[in-house]
């Protein structure tokens, strides 16, 4: 059995949300997320975000997550603007489409937004014979790692208000990027620089659950019903709140988190030792690294791990991604074998 | 604490799908359902059904696994043909309209619907001023607790290939339809007699769960991608390969329903002893008694449940659900709970 | 050539309509209806009905205008009721539902709907798990030839208030409606009792048109944008503007109305008068008599018209459309030929 | 009144066209396209093309043919491919999204695609959680006036019969196109090239309206369906058939266009000569001059005309556009003035 490194979600869930699942098994509730469980989950991240009037919804992935808010939060001719990079224009097979709204592509080469780039959209888009760009869909950390500065979410914001755009952060590695060494972030910093975010708990110790905080009040209205109408309101909705609880509880969220950073950030200074550069300088747990065509074909007999981009007729930028889960045996050994393998070719 | 007969959500998961979660918790695979135990959970399914070409898909819920059907089945100016006392007409907040797609409603005080009823509507859209049917929407057990017997599922189906119409069965309480004493159905008649179908699991021993078997050919194109645009792929999708696999070996799966049949069955003929009437006479794991308003304000101080609807200014029809995991302790405390309650009043 | 009842767009357009199209033609103006001459026609509208704030649009087609007030005006979690007759469930091949929302049906036997029944619905759809009823659809005349009084459309309006509902008129015939003996209207009680109607053009003296009128303020936002979106904004808009400024102006509108009306109330009163019945009485200008099958197959080799309904093994009721272009020569042939088949037979 | 150049929908229709909707007003036709003049004009098309079996089907509006052929020829996961500088992904309102499909942009210089571009785009969408590119929209003349010639559209074809693709092409000003000097086209060339294409009319010298020729059969199925779920069935369906009958006859159609080419390239011509140069060489009758802001403030003054985009801080690009209304006084009028303008800053 190769080890993989191939995503954030090839493990079950963090031991304390196993039993959490466990030692309430057998106990009744009601359903569709109104149960105890959920409202203590709920309450835990309004503390934590200083929101108290935060609306909170539990859901069961982050494709569901943002077609629902997407769904929800836009009226027919509305967009939402998005690096060409991001989730909703490369990896959801047309979800936000699918709900009949245009994502407009902003080029990025690391993954993130500029307020001059919002702008610029904005004023491109300025008859009835064109969509009203109306939501700035952002990742934090981004599909390729990086991640805002709490002054780069701040300026955004600044620019969104100005634009009259909404600004949502699927935070699918949130905990990665609140962590990072580079950039991190407070709770209380989401809360003030976003109308919506979600808070990933699938890559970061859940079996699945994502939590989707709406902090604008012009964006709460029905959203359960719209949950409904996609899909997305889990029968046995306690599942959700006991899993949030128990990651929430003693900051096992961002312990995670910096647990799957330390790896990444382990392996990267010991690729980057070996004398190979990267694609981009990734400061959370999924890095870039660039390989001779030769000796990933060695590599990919003894780990599993996901191919980027071909660089050049030689060589080509692959992904390694650890977690919560990462043994730091199996970083070490990686970089072993890494080392050993670049002397044979 | 109440006694809760609301649904048959209440609790988690049957102690053997507990189980294969937290033993395989540390153990890596690939995500999206192409992993080895979500291959073995479909192997089991196929063999039961003897549909060794059919395509089985994993999804969380019941209103999931049917949007996704309704979108990925049909062409824009397709309708779905369902019982007005349907789930996607009443209590799917529009899951189906929300893809595009008109719900013919056809009266039915039993939950069913019958081949005379499908001939009706297919004669009245004849033109192209008006949308063509095309699925066929059932459910079994229905919503108000009865089955189809293998002779109308038969000639439902006929009617359905005679009319160029597909016949979709949302299986959210399938279990409970199969083992019922009234018309108990085999693995296979299902396959012979639907083009597609769900195997409820939320609601009979798993956390969470639905697989939809594709028995038609014309129907499993890319259903994949049209699970991802709907947000409807489970990132670890093991979860649901897993719990499957659990609940189908040693037939567990019906053994739970035939638990929560004879539950709600020990409930129905303890209640008619008392002097009670029913709604409907239910066969399965739903039961709908008619109490006195007097009565149930003291019975609703004991037990959770939910009102089906008023018959008069004097008595209100309740419903009554039990499940696997609901204890025969339960069933006779609250017999006798009413029959104490009955002296009073 | 048989003369045909058929419909009431069956030639082109009065000549005062002809006329104004061809002595503007060679003249330069903008595009997509922002020219002088929809200007003037939106003057008008607003003039008659006392509604100086009043948005107008024009646009070519009736289900057009249906299905962008639908996908304008509502949320997507938002239905609309309409009466199980009207075109949005019938004759419009799901366009509305096409929009992603539901359209809930309610029964009618004359083609309208009560306060009575609104309330009803707004209490059966009380759940998030539910669709929000939010715009309710109705047709004067409607669909089989009736027509609201100034009251019903009083109270209506005031159960929609009170549900938060919005009332939604679809005009197509709403001339007939107008100058009806039974219930006439003046353009100011539409202005009264509407959220938001169409004035039907095509139906009585346009090549084609409808003008939709926004009543309510909430209703307005970017109404233009959603025309474009669903390809309804005209490029010579000019066309829509000129036609309906030359038949509002001297009250062309509602003469030719009285003339339809006329011409099908002859039909009417001659074919009563030959002892024949109706399915409905209808004082507008669609008819609907009850004739023997044997006389039905001497009758359509003479004229053009549809049938509406069976109504037993020996008798089918059709219907007879008259418009501004209908000759008084041809009922009164129309009636001697009825007399002279009759006693044939 | 200034003169206009800014679009050729500015006046009515061509006299012949105006003269068959007069001779015929009084008529009685069966409606919604059924009628012998749509008949006749499908005639007309399919002899012009040689395609026997093409179905046509007739439109009001460039947007609503493109929207309906996206609805109608797609999947909900497919995509479309278009240049980014497209009408689908600028002016439309999202229009094609609205039907749930996600448009592709392709960057495009001249407003033209390649192969090469349609291969990349194919091969970077490889699993199912991508969109499927299916269908290739493009417009000839393209929206900056340029052109395809009957080489580059053979070569796209073939691309797209290797990759699996449609190719669509919105002819709204096919005409200019197929006479233009640089690339003409025969109306077979059209048939062998292409999937389904549309035949402008409203650009070209009728009221309204668009013919879509489908010529691939997979592509044919239910379209009037679709069609009128979009509210793009025309109720007084001949008024598309006669004006399209009236163009297409004694070819007026493409003289109508010589006409518009020969205005703009006099123009074209004309400007050159002084002195200015051009955003773009466009053989067609939308032509691109670069000006001085100060002479663009005073030729505002004496024509209508869009500004295209600013070149930099001194000079703007405009658009100028003839049609077949473009009377040769008006661009002689215009030259001289600018002659005269030019001299005087």
């Amino acid at each position: 059995m190769k080890y993989s490194f191939r995503n954030d979600y090839s493990e079950g869930a963090h031991p304390a949300v196993m039993k959490a699942l466990e030692t309430t098994n057998a106990l009744q509730t009601v359903g569709y997320g109104m149960d105890i469980y959920c409202e203590e989950a709920r309450n835990l991240i309004r503390e934590k975000c200083a929101l108290p009037q935060a609306d909170i919804h539990f859901l069961v992935g982050g494709t569901q997550a943002n077609l629902v808010a997407c769904a929800a939060f836009l009226r027919p001719i509305e967009a939402v603007i998005a690096p060409d990079t991001g989730h909703p224009l490369v990896h959801e097979t047309g979800a936000f489409q699918a709900t009949g709204h245009m994502v407009i592509p902003v080029p990025s080469n690391n993954g993130k937004l500029t307020p001059q780039q919002l702008c610029a959209v904005c004023r491109a888009h300025s008859t009835e014979h064109m969509v009203q760009p109306r939501m700035v869909y952002i990742s934090n950390a981004t599909e390729v790692g990086t991640v805002y500065t709490k002054e780069e979410l701040s300026l955004l914001h600044n620019a969104c208000k100005d634009l009259g755009l909404y600004i949502y952060l699927d935070g699918a590695r949130l905990g990665c990027a609140m962590v990072s060494q580079d950039a991190p972030l407070a709770w209380s910093d989401l809360a003030e620089c976003l109308d919506a975010f979600t808070i990933g708990g699938t890559k970061n110790g859940l079996l699945f659950g994502e939590a989707l905080v709406v902090v604008n009040d012009a964006l709460k209205r029905d959203f359960r019903s719209h949950m409904k109408q996609r899909g997305a309101i889990l029968a046995k909705g306690r599942l959700l709140g006991l899993q949030f609880k128990a990651i929430l509880e003693d900051d096992l969220y961002l312990k995670n988190a910096r647990h799957a950073n330390a790896m990444a950030q382990q392996l990267q200074e010991g690729i980057s030792q070996l004398g190979y550069s990267f694609l981009v300088n990734s400061p959370t747990n999924q890095i870039f690294p660039i390989f001779p065509n030769p000796l990933l074909e060695k590599l990919s007999s003894l780990y599993e791990y996901e191919t980027q981009q071909t660089m050049d007729e030689t060589t080509t930028c692959i992904r390694l991604v650890t977690s919560w889960a990462t043994p730091q045996e199996a970083v070490e050994t990686f970089l072993a074998d890494l080392q050993q393998l670049g002397t044979l070719i």
